[in-house]
């Protein structure tokens, strides 16, 4: 592990969901900033690599208004990363699917300091990145279907991500269909972040939802607490 | 330009055709070797980034024997060719389409001395890649509709190919559903450079094919030899 994973709910900015929903994705980006998420992922799968660059540089642009930003993980391109800190922008982190760069690859390349997260629902994805030692997190799901990707696995439910985090012993983002209702379960399932698509991105006011998130975030009961 | 295009025959290794006809990959790559091809491009486009990076890292492996082997390029993915490089593997550039990474965030990558290729068939493509000041060739095409790329563009035949040679001052690689026939038309649009998928991929005889490729196209007058 070489970089903390910021704890609480975690925004999957998808450009082509902002924008279907009437919103320009940087101002999405604001909105997440302004309401304190620890976690900004870029996410651009309606679209080629360029797009995705240039979002990544223009959004690391906006954050650089913000003391305390949201860490920038970028969607499965190492290289976007790479490309996007050559110009000159802050950029945190990679989120790498199963069929992406093998984790011990992008740290190779991105070097300590860098925010590495790896999507695992079976237990041998789990068990695959903690061998590898350069993980930094997990991303379990999805939790539930989800219109935004829809080509994913069967969801593993709120006992599936149980399951990931008790297996696990790096922190746990649950991601998948989930809502600023789910805060809870999903704390007391054992993941210490939470991932959202929809919920802000395509929601008509995306800074009242990211701000509804961290507070139902801040008040849920954890699993943590509830075991001691 | 900071590296020369091999002229001559240039293979783009197809990874799915070379298995739909038989033939393993890393057996075409040696082929392509015994021959003398100038140029093997690796393509993995029906399969996941890690497969291309282990097909990148096998073929480097297999032309470590070979004194004077083809360049090795990496179709789209430069974080690729990247890996590859940390694993250990020699890997001599990345061929860019219009939706891949800029050239310009390449070469950054890269460094000098890294094969920097990329697809132009429109003239405001061409115009663009020679503005950029670090491509090294262009890949001019398709020529012909071809079936190992179903969502190319229109053809540009062999006039719209002797168009983006007229106007290109970079080496200009002439690519689509061309075969040994094409090999003195090919040279005569101007071309410095044919390259094949299926004619050595899906050839009952990669080695054969490949071979036959690289004395057709020595005996194929040129256009150079013709203008003096």
């Amino acid at each position: 592990m070489s970089a903390a994973l910021p704890p609480g709910p975690y925004l999957v900015l998808d450009a082509g969901v902002c924008e279907q929903a009437g919103h320009d994705p940087l101002d999405v980006v604001d909105a997440a900033a302004h309401a304190g998420l620890g976690v900004v992922q870029l996410r651009a799968k309606d679209r080629d690599v360029r797009a995705l660059l240039d979002l990544t540089v223009a959004a690391a642009g906006r954050l650089t208004r913000f003391v305390g930003p949201p860490a920038l993980v970028v969607d499965d391109r190492v290289d976007v990363v790479l490309a996007a800190r050559r110009r000159g922008a802050r950029v945190d982190g990679v989120h790498l699917g199963q069929s992406d760069l093998p984790a011990v690859d992008a740290r190779r390349l991105l070097g300590v300091g860098t925010l590495i997260g790896v999507s695992a629902a079976r237990d041998e994805d789990v068990d695959a990145a903690l061998r590898t030692g350069v993980v930094d997190y997990l991303g379990a799901g999805p939790v539930r279907a989800t219109p935004t990707k829809p080509d994913a696995a069967d969801p593993i439910g709120l006992d599936g991500l149980a399951e990931v985090a008790r297996r696990s012993t790096l922190p746990v983002v649950a991601i998948g269909g989930l809502t600023v209702e789910d805060a809870e379960p999903v704390r007391l399932a054992g993941a210490v972040g939470m991932a959202v698509v929809s919920a802000v991105c395509a929601h008509a006011a995306p800074y009242a939802a990211a701000t509804e998130l961290v507070a139902a975030w801040a008040r849920a009961r954890s699993h943590a607490a509830s075991a001691s």
